[in-house]
Parts: C-alpha cells; structure tokens; sequence
C-alpha cells in the first residue's frame, strides 16, 4: 500500500521500519528532517506533500497540538489527502480531538481512524504493540493488514472518540497501578520489609499483571531514570482522562490524586524522570528520600 | 502431627478437610460447635481443651475481636499450649495485633507463625491457597508442611508483624484495583462504550492479572452479590491498612478514598453485598444507576 | 467620566445604575439589547460603537468565552478603544485570559484593569462589592473613582493576572467552607444534633465570617434553590483555579475535591441549584436525603 | 461550691485559678504534683480523695488514655465521687469516651457533663472561653455558674456524646481552615502575590472569621513555632473527628485530607510545631520550602 508516516520519533521509527519491511511504499516525514532513518522510504519536506498520492496517512506524534498543526495547517493532512483515503492516527489523543478528527475528515470524503498502541519503543520494533482502533467498519478493515504489521493483538472500539477514551483508561490504569504499588511499597518498606520481596509475593500470586510487574520493579528499585514515558507527558494523559471524566460529568479521584502526585514531581523538579517517578513522592509523604 | 484447628467458618472448613486428608490428627473446636465438618477430627469444648496436647494449634477466625478472645481469654491457646508447641495464626488481623501474639507466646516459650492467606473459599478447598508466613525461621520451617497441605504457594516474611502486613497490603492493591477499574468503566459506559468489551481488551493486554479480571468481571457486570468477601469485612481491612500507617506516619490517600467509598456503600444500605461493591458508588457519582 | 458598559446582567444592571447615578456619562451594551436597563444611558449596537469615543470600557460578562468574543471579536473593544483609553475588566475570568488581556491593551496603547468582584447582586446594589483591581498603579488610580461608586472597599493586587487569581482564590475558598461546613453538619445531623443549633454555636463563637454564616445557614437548612450562584459557575471558576495551580505546578487537593461535587451534582441534574447545593452530594454520601 | 480540680496543664491552671477566685472551694491534683500552682485550693494526693467531698469534679485532660485513667482507675473519679455529685468534663474526648462516661457515671448515680472548650490558655486566663456543655438539662444547670466562671458564652448541646462532637467538628474546622488557607496562599505566593497582603484582603472582605485571621497570619508568615497547640495533638482530633464519622458510616475526605497532612508533617520531624504547620506540607507540595 501507499502510506505516509508522519512523526520518527522513539515509537515512529520503529513502526515504520516494520512496515517497510512488510512491503509497503512508504513516504515519510518529520518535523526536523531524518533522512535515513527508515531504510527503503521517501522523504517528504511536508505533511502535504508526504499525503498527496497515498491511500493511508499514519500520523504519530507527541500530543494534541502536533497532531492539530500537522492535520489543519495550511500544508497540513486534510487539505492534501484524497478523498477516499484515510488517516490512521496512531498518536495518544484528547476524546476531544478525536472527535474533531472524524468530524472533519467526515467531511472531506476521507476516512479516519484513531489507532493508538499500548507498549514502549522496544514493543514497537518487535510488532509487538497493542492497538485499539476506532473508526467505522470499513475503515478499520482497510486499515487492518497496516495494523497487523505493527502489533500483536487488534481491539476494536466502536468510533474514534472511543478507542482515543480506551487508550486514555488505560493509561490512567498504569497510573494507579504506580499509585497502589507506590504506597503499598513506602509503607512496607518503612515497617522493615524488603520491597522487592513483598513485590515477588504480590506479583507472583494474584496481582501479576505485565503492568505491575514492571512498573513494580522499578518502584521497588526507584530506577526513575532514564526515563521509559516522560514524567510529563504522564501528566499530561492524566489530564486528558479528567478532561474526558469532566466532558460527562465523571469525577475520577483517582487520577486527580496521580496528577497531584506528577505536578508535586514536577515542583520539585523532576521533568526528565519515568511517570513512574510519581512514587517519588509517596516515598517522602512516608519520610524516605525520593530514592532509595 | 497433632494439631488444634480453631475456626470453622467457610474458610476454616476446607483447610481442617484438607489437614485431615493430609494424614493430621486433628481436634477442633468452632465458637458455635459444628461436630460433623471435619470428618476424621475430634471436637474439642474450648480452645483451651484443644490446644492441650498438640504441637501446633491453628486459628482461621473473622478479626482481630475473634483471636484476642480465643487465645487471650481464661480457656484460650495462650493459657493452654505447652511450652515449645506453636500457634500458626492464620486470620487476617492486624499488624498491632500480630505483634502482641508474636510476644505473648514467645513469654510463654511458645511459638508463633501469622500466616495469613491469599485465596477465597474455592480455593481453600482446592488447595490452591497463597500463604504467607512471618515468624522465627525455626517456627516458619516447623509449619512449612502443614503449609504446603494448605496452599499452592509458600512465601515467607522476616517476622510475624510483617505478614500481617503483607496480607493487608494485598487487600489493599485488590480495593485499588477496584476503584481503578470502577472508575475506568464508569465513565467508558456513559461515554457509550461497552465495559465488558473494553474490559476485555484491557486484561487481554497489559493488566490481566487474575485479580483484575476477577472483580474487572464483576464491575463491568455489576454482579455485587452475592458476596464473596462481604463489605463490611472488606471496610474493616482498609482500616487496618490505613492504621498501620498511621502508627508509622505514612499516609495512604488511595486506602483511604477507598475506606470512604465503603462508608458510603454501607450508609446506602449495602452490607450485605460483595466488597467489589464499592464500584455502585463509583457509579452513582457518574450518574448511573448503582447496578446496570 | 465617560464609559462605556458591557454586560448588562445580574450584576452589571445595578453596577452601571450606580455609575449613572453618580453623574457618569454612561453608554451601555447588551448582547441582548436591554434599552431601558439604565436610566439616563445611552444604548449602543456593538461593543466597538459603544467604546469608541470613551475614557473607560468596563466588562462584566459571565466568563473567559463571553470576554473574549467582545474584547477580541472584529467589533469589539480592542479595536475600537482609543490609545490611552482604559479597559476595566470585572469578569471573574482565569489567570491566562488576564494576562492576554494585559498583554493585547498594552499592545495597542491602551490601558487594562483587572478587578474582579466579590458579592452578589444586592451587594452591587447596594454599593458594597469589594474590589480587587490589578494593573499598572497609573490605571488602578485613574479607575479608583468608579471603583468608589461600586463598591465599599478596594485591595490592589500588584498586577492583572494575580487580580484574577486573587478573586479564583477568594471563590476557592467560598467552595472549601461549603465543603467543610457540609461535612460538619451531615455528619451531626446523622449523630442526632440540630444543624442550625450546631450552626449557631460555631458562627457565634470564633467560626463567624460573613461567608460562613450566609452559607452554614443554606446548608443547615438545604436550601439549595433558588440559586444565588448557579452551580455550573461554581464549577468553571473551581476548574479555573485548578488551572491556575497546574500553570505552577501547584495541586489543590480541596479544590478537586469540591470539582469533583460539583460534577456529580451535576451528573445528578443539579444544574439549577446554588454552588452551595454541592453539599447535597456530601448528604448522600452520609445515607442523608439531598435535602431535608 | 465545693470543687475538685483534676488536670493542672497549660489550660487547667488559669480555668482553676478563676474558679478559686470567684470564690469555690478548690481541692485540686495533678499526676505530677503541683502544690503552688492555684493559690487557695488545697492539693489531692489522687483522683480519689480530691473527689471524696465535692458537688462537682472537673476533669481537664490531655486525652482519651488520661481522662480514662482518672476516672476509671482502682483511685479514681468513679468510686470517689458521692450519689448525686457531678463530673465536668472539659478535656477533648472521642464521642465514645463521652458515652462511656455518661453511662458510667448514670450507673453510679452521678451526673456527667461533657463540657469541651474552645479556646487557648490566653483565652483561658480572660475568662473567654467558648463551652459547648452537653448532658441533662439538670446536670447543664447546675454546672452553670460554674461555667460562667470560665468563659464569656455557653452553647448546651442535648447530650455528652453531641458536646463531644461539636468540639471535635469545631477543631476539624479549624484543620480545614488551615488547609484552605495553606492551598491558597501557597499558590499566590508562587504566582507572585504577597500572601500577607492577600490575607488582608480576604480576612478585610468576607472571610474574617476569628480562626482564620489567626491561622491565616500563622500560615502567611509561617510562624509555625512555637506551638500554640502541638501538631499531634491535632492529629489526635482529626482522627477522633474520623472515628466519629466511621461510627455512622459518614465519610469525612476534607478531615481525612488534613489527617495525611499532619502524618507527613510528623514523618518529617515536625512533631513540635504547631498544628497550622500542616501548611508546610502543603508549600513543599508546591515546591516552596517549608518556611519562607
């Protein structure tokens, strides 16, 4: 298929070196150009340009207001992608803007689907993401042999709004798995337990999930750096989830309390940290140092 | 080995069957006698007449209330347990509480292993059960086979306290899980999407734990009864929970919005339903009704 | 002095009375035109029209949307505001808009003033608002006369954004003592006290301030309708202050938690009620009838 | 009236010395003696044989262990006090202590007036004392004079356990008072305002309530040393304020939020300071240090 992958950052790059690798005719593009990085594509020096010939238009980008510039801009995907095409868009978006997507792509003839992944960089360069499209029917079926080639499992959700509101649940999810370890963890490690060990019975018992597993270990070890997910764009899905919540009149006091937890982070410095690092400050509420 | 098994709740009942299966002369004794439960074992008129001449007596009983009177009072284990015998506390009690036992029986030259469990009725009976030591080593290694006709896991702690603990902190992470799932699948129905699917797609990704898909079912269903952790027992471990924290000054904020959403339950007049409970208020703060 | 005067409502009808009534040349301006609002002013079509030849714009529109279609809106008061001319902003708007607003009059010559109001529209009435004006130290002097005929006191803040903050706080902390007082007196209500009793005792000893009192007295009597501040603003200016604290990396814990009330009273049809009616969420949660 | 004097603390010592200079019969005790500190009342060796010959005994305690000591103890008010004798109590107790009292004390034949103040040892030696007396119209009656002796008004509530209450709901308001000024002018002083002067204004405005004109300074300066009234002891309300509210099943998530406070206030070492110091807390959340 023709495709144009729009954003080569830590996730994009991978991504589009497996559809390469799938056979696809890809033409890329990138806010600073990165010529090399996907072995086989064309380069682009515009979204436009990147969208005009192709039936599907990938777009992965940091957040809302990439996506917002890269689509409605002048030189931007709407205006240059053909009616009958479609964009997937693959980034983590606002419910908000996902809607506007299918909105205005609805009403160029062009299809949309929103398409965003579980799983970091290395997940992306073995095709092993998870992904939850959302979009009509036919547009997710067109979409599909371009998803396969990406991850290991497909979860359709109903519409564009809704799988954008899936990934942001799960996201929020991995934030109260990082809360509920976190205190659990201060506490024991305060009262003379070893965090590790208490983890090991947790996770090998009933509360073995790949999420608690992981992001267990490194609370246990309060390995907050380098940085897996950026501390703030932690906070900034959190906020999307409430944003979502309030759009309907649902409270979720429990992001509230992780999005406390992430700007009391940030007060005190701690930008470059994994979201993870939000356990930093469970550690010193309990008196500990923000590390071990 | 000959040993007392004090309590014969719907816990109690499956592990005494199992002791005795395994080839242990048993006594027991339940508050309200139930002669007939254990086929195989005595029944003893008090915990004291029990506990006499065995080398190890074990308790499974509701709370903190229930131990203190059975081994503190005039006819109870402290009084009644040879020197050098061992009492394997198996309830789920507080950490103050595992403590005080811990020293009342080491005055006395006994032992004492709290050895709370992770596991429900089913799993009782199935032998499935995680089980979670804490005592002298010596103590934990002269228990380990009355364990292991018990459970399907063994995983120790340094001492009495912390296996109180470590079973509170895992009541703990299960009402987390609750209140994350709850939330999450409150606000995806009103948004229109359909919880058991969304549900489905996040256990059969990244967070299927088998506690996450147990009461994740339950949510998404709103099977709140019948119960099979009653709420007000629930309650009461969040309340444990949140003491031992209190006694060494590390707040638990996600306890205690839980302990609150219990409150509000049991002021709706739900005592009688299943502690996933909880997930109805949840709703009822979203505007939904409390069951689909 | 001459003025102009956008939005006439609740609030603006009796604030640009008393300016007329003070001997100002009044021209006034109504989305919905209101011709005999103000006797003695004259009535202009758009905002342009009405601030074209005056020394002093006044704004007190319902929020950030309001202000900003008639400040930055092709026929709005930017455009048409003469260099040197003064616009005096009384909206309770959020700290970003301050700013911008700051930032777009300095810009274009012109002076800008923010000075929200504390009090609602007896007070305006009655020439008791106080005010909290925030610009440069020339245009707080140069509106200090009109400020004198609208309120009963005047607290500078050194700047338009900490204005706006100033008054968010001020609403902030009118939704922390609905908050606390609902707590106090669901919780002795249901121990069998007499809220009003209670009420009376903590006003009349050292819990008395104008807001407690007035509030305590709506709580204790649920008297949540009709609303003296509609419940949805409550909302806007609790997200406003939320807002304000997220730019700095400041949580407020209390100020979600009243954001959280107030959204639930909204999932529960609440609407029309008084901000204050968030106390009926606190009820509910105490098993308590919303209303007595 | 002949009286007995339990408690010669920070509070008991002016509250006696008044009542000796309006011209009671004092006999007072102290569990660590005391012999000048009220001059004219002679001195008790216990609780018992201050007690023996009184109309009324008043207790003025550091808490719930000390008042139950007093009074139930082998020595104490209990068996001392004669049929038809009177037991004051005007130290801060838990609803259930004051049940407890009320009931044992019927059962003896003797009255009980649970009779909390509010107020600091200056307010104290002025006789300014606010009392909240609850008991039987007939007990309260009695007890008058006595009351006016001490304080400058009296607020009867129905019962022992409601005055216990209502000092417990007071003392909450005070915590939130404090943690709505803490969130407040943490946030203005990070955006630039001088919080004092922002103080003056809403305590100029309609916020000016006696408590938050104290706190507030306390908190703006944040002159958190030395303690007026030690943080511990605070929390020591904030949970009795919580028990009371989980005995009938209403949560309380202000007093909660305020009772985390002060357990991480206490994990840091501030056991010393003020109560109010819980805003420190709240300025390290913000990233500001602990005192300006």
């Amino acid at each position: 298929m023709n495709i144009a992958f729009l954003g080569l950052g830590a996730m994009g790059v991978p991504m589009a070196r497996n559809l390469a690798a799938a056979g696809h005719d890809l033409v890329v593009w990138n806010r600073t150009p990165k010529p090399d990085a996907v072995p086989g594509a064309r380069s682009a020096t515009s979204p436009a340009e990147a969208c005009r010939a192709v039936e599907l238009a990938i777009t992965m980008l940091a957040d809302d207001a990439a996506v917002e510039s890269v689509v409605f801009d002048r030189d931007g995907v709407l205006g240059a992608l053909a009616r009958g095409a479609c964009h997937l868009g693959m980034s983590t978006v606002s419910v908000g803007l996902a809607r506007r997507l299918a909105d205005a792509h609805s009403s160029q003839g062009q299809g949309f689907v929103a398409s965003p992944v579980f799983g970091r960089p290395d997940a992306a360069a073995a095709r092993k993401l998870w992904i939850v499209p959302g979009g009509t029917a036919a547009d997710v079926a067109r979409s599909r042999p371009v998803l396969e080639a990406l991850g290991q499992g497909i979860f359709p959700m109903p519409d564009a709004p809704g799988a954008a509101l899936a990934k942001l649940l799960g996201n929020f999810l991995i934030l109260a798995t990082i809360e509920s370890l976190g205190e659990a963890l201060a506490l024991a490690e305060k009262a003379g337990l070893d965090p590790e060990r208490l983890l090991e019975m947790l996770t090998g018992t009933v509360f073995g999930s790949p999420i608690a597993k992981n992001y267990g270990k490194i609370i246990a070890t309060t390995a907050f750096e380098p940085a897996g997910f950026r501390l703030p764009l932690g906070l900034k899905d959190a906020k999307l989830a409430l944003a979502a919540g309030e759009e309907l009149n649902v409270p979720l006091p429990l992001a509230g309390l992780t999005r406390d937890r992430l700007l009391i982070a940030l007060a005190r410095g701690r930008a470059d940290w994994d979201w993870s690092g939000l356990a930093s400050v469970i550690r010193e509420d309990a008196g500990l140092s923000p590390r071990r």
